[in-house]
């Protein structure tokens, strides 16, 4: 079969549907096809909570509703190469679609470390896979002891989750010597350190698994201090790495597990190809270095900016290179980061301001539901504007986050930011006098 | 007794305590002095709190602490004159306090409407003072039915706090036809109606109170539509006029009812006189028009910027004009506004382009907590700009609303926050592909 679209978009995760709403929103009179592997995947972001915070982990699938109130064709096809001469794609069932524009959206895939055992059953990659997922939801749920593979966020949001289900034991086995410490400093992680603990989950840091053990399934798991551990199921959530097969075959990869190179408008070096997602190279915002963040908010922000720009540059892209923006919740507390760590630039060489405020994030702090709160910012020197920041707190820490990345992505002073109006509300924030965002800015302030 | 600070600050409420703790951050080697007419304080906008979701009334007490804190004199004495040429203040008990730099932070009184009725017992305006508020507070207790007059934040957030106490019936009467219709267009104030009738609470607007009835107390109100209703108790919550009868003496004030005239670094004519607060005149963020905001958010940013700029100018000022920025709460309802609203903008003669988002606050929104939520923007269509915003929704919304106010404050454009890189949590925020900031700036620049 042959076929042509205007438009194809290849893969179905946020950044494919994303970009194919927003190309059929900008270019109305374009045909656009969304062609997909997987027949019925999932929210990426949404896999832990299938675990226990979903009644039913199918509430978690990712629909194609977007797609049919867009009239955007959907074909669940594996393309399988590209031709750029031709402009067409042929699929795993030898069909092949033409295309005017074609943006790559294939997302990544999960990284299977080389470890003894880890093909035994009961070992779990993450594929963000429907049927797949509900079968390992059915497994973990039977077992009486899990352990995760990786404290970075999906590490310990599957901790956090499956230690609310009764009767497992949770192990978090983290080759660093702390979580979540690529995207945190130490003072913060340390805040989802005590919580996991709380909850009965047993950290193991600054280790590392030397073998799964087992006949056929998984049974225990060597350690690197050499303690076995008896389990049912590990997660492995160490990671994934850009799926960029297409790409390599017509010379498209940026290097190896990188990602596919596009510019600012996430145009590849073909000017009808477009990458966007966890299958595009990314830059740091301030750093300029490749940086491996697979988020789906960066991803749909790509989206964006492909699907507008695909004809026309109709949507200039301001914000250049990733700010890793991310927030995770664990059990009532709300952690968030954007741009670099206090470590992570001082690692890269910048002369750093820190400012700090804690508080309580209603006043008086003995109204009902009041949480403490903490902020971190952090500041160049001689640039004066901020390059990070990162949040400790309740609820709304979520949004916190979110203000200081556009902080960060236009490039605010601290001047700028200890004058900043807001909001306040007794049930809502700190009190106006100590607002952390600002309390924080002047004590970065007073040390320039 | 005579006396001299080299900076006197007059006004023991978040503007006088923020500007007087600012002051000893950025000029640690002058003394400094705080005045204040009212002993024992209160946090202005915890007062409706009083009545049901703090404990105890003292739980909102504006307490010393962060004065003591930063080696800061209080006395409790009433400012009654002022003295430019001798550069000194005198007080009701006769006591003269010479100054080097004077800052005026002296607040705002409640309007007393002139009405018949308006002094017998059982009306309270809402005084700043501890010891009237507690009998207050015990009175509204003791009521069986209270009438609020005046549909604004204050009037409303007393009605709901009334409404959780068991057997009072609570009246709110608004003039205009739509309560909150100050800060939000209908379709948010509805949110409010809805929420508050579903409470118990009777809304009547349109309505104006021609009376208050009864012997020494009052008994009854009489309304412009004929119906009288019998009350126990009546809240003045229709605003507020700044406290300037110091300077008006001095020729200070702006206009009477609008505050004393400042420039952006809140100095009066005088160069040795500031102005903070309620007390200081305020103008809008775009219109430059006089703005009758008074909120303990512009207050404290107000009195950071004095407070740093007394005797050298340390902080520029670069957010000139107030966003007035508010938020506030019923039952578990987030309402927040920044900016011009949409009426107001028309009023004012802008030409404007409206972004709207709805969605749910959580993703997938099956996941325990989820809420509703509703963000609209105003943009200029020739400046390209962002005028306003307003949100409906959860509590993440309070932090939303001050990222929109960001937004405004640094001028953003339609492309800017359609690429916004933001991070995004299944527990704590929309999908990224649904983020309502984006998907309203998308609709934005679409009808650019």
């Amino acid at each position: 079969m042959q076929k042509k679209a205007d438009v194809l978009v290849i893969g179905g995760g946020p950044a494919g549907v994303v970009s194919a709403v927003t190309a059929k929103q900008f270019y109305p009179d374009k045909n656009i096809l969304l062609m997909k592997s997987i027949e019925h995947g999932c929210i990426p972001c949404g896999i832990p909570y299938m675990l226990s915070s979903l009644k039913n982990p199918d509430e978690n699938k990712m629909g194609n509703a977007p797609l049919e109130k867009n009239n955007i064709e959907v074909v669940s096809e594996e393309a399988t190469k590209i031709n750029r001469e031709k402009k067409e794609v042929t699929t795993a069932y030898g069909n092949t679609y033409g295309y005017e524009k074609l943006i790559l959206a294939t997302g990544s895939s999960p990284i299977i470390p080389n470890l003894p055992g880890v093909n035994k059953k009961g070992v779990y990659p993450i594929y963000k896979i429907m049927g797949y997922l509900k079968d390992f939801v059915k497994e973990i749920k039977e077992s009486k002891s899990v352990l995760v593979i990786g404290g970075g966020f999906i590490g310990v949001e599957f901790a956090d989750e499956i230690s609310k289900l009764t009767g497992i034991k949770v192990y978090l086995v983290e080759l660093l010597p702390e979580i979540l410490i690529n995207s945190f400093d130490s003072e913060f992680s340390e805040f989802a350190t005590e919580k996991l603990k709380s909850k009965g989950v047993e950290l193991i840091t600054g280790t590392k698994v030397e073998e799964i053990l087992g006949n056929e399934k998984v049974e225990s798991v060597l350690l690197s201090d050499g303690r076995k551990i008896e389990v049912d199921s590990v997660i492995l959530g160490i990671g994934a790495i850009p799926d960029t097969k297409l790409a390599i075959d017509v010379n498209l990869d940026l290097d190896f597990g990188k990602g596919i190179w596009t510019d600012e408008y996430m145009r590849t070096v073909d000017p009808d190809i477009f990458a966007v997602g966890d299958c595009a190279g990314k830059r740091d915002f301030f750093t300029r270095k490749y940086a491996p963040v697979m988020l789906a908010s960066t991803a749909t922000a790509e989206a964006r900016v492909a699907g507008a720009n695909l004809y026309e540059l109709k949507v200039i892209k301001e914000n250049k290179g990733t700010i890793a923006i991310y927030s995770t919740y664990i059990d009532g507390l709300v952690l968030g980061s954007a741009g670099l760590t206090e470590s992570h630039a001082k690692r890269e060489g910048f002369d750093v301001i820190i400012g700090e405020a804690q508080g309580i994030d209603k006043h008086p702090g003995s109204l009902p539901g009041a949480s403490n709160i903490k902020v971190k910012l952090i500041f160049s020197r001689r640039a004066g504007i901020i390059l990070g920041g990162q949040v400790a707190g309740g609820a709304a820490n979520s949004e916190l986050i979110n203000m200081i990345g556009v902080a960060i992505q236009k490039r605010m002073s601290a001047t700028e930011l200890e004058t900043l109006q807001v909001a306040t509300h007794p049930y809502l924030t700190s009190a106006p006098t100590m607002y952390p965002i600002i309390v924080a800015a002047q004590a970065v302030s007073r040390k320039m």
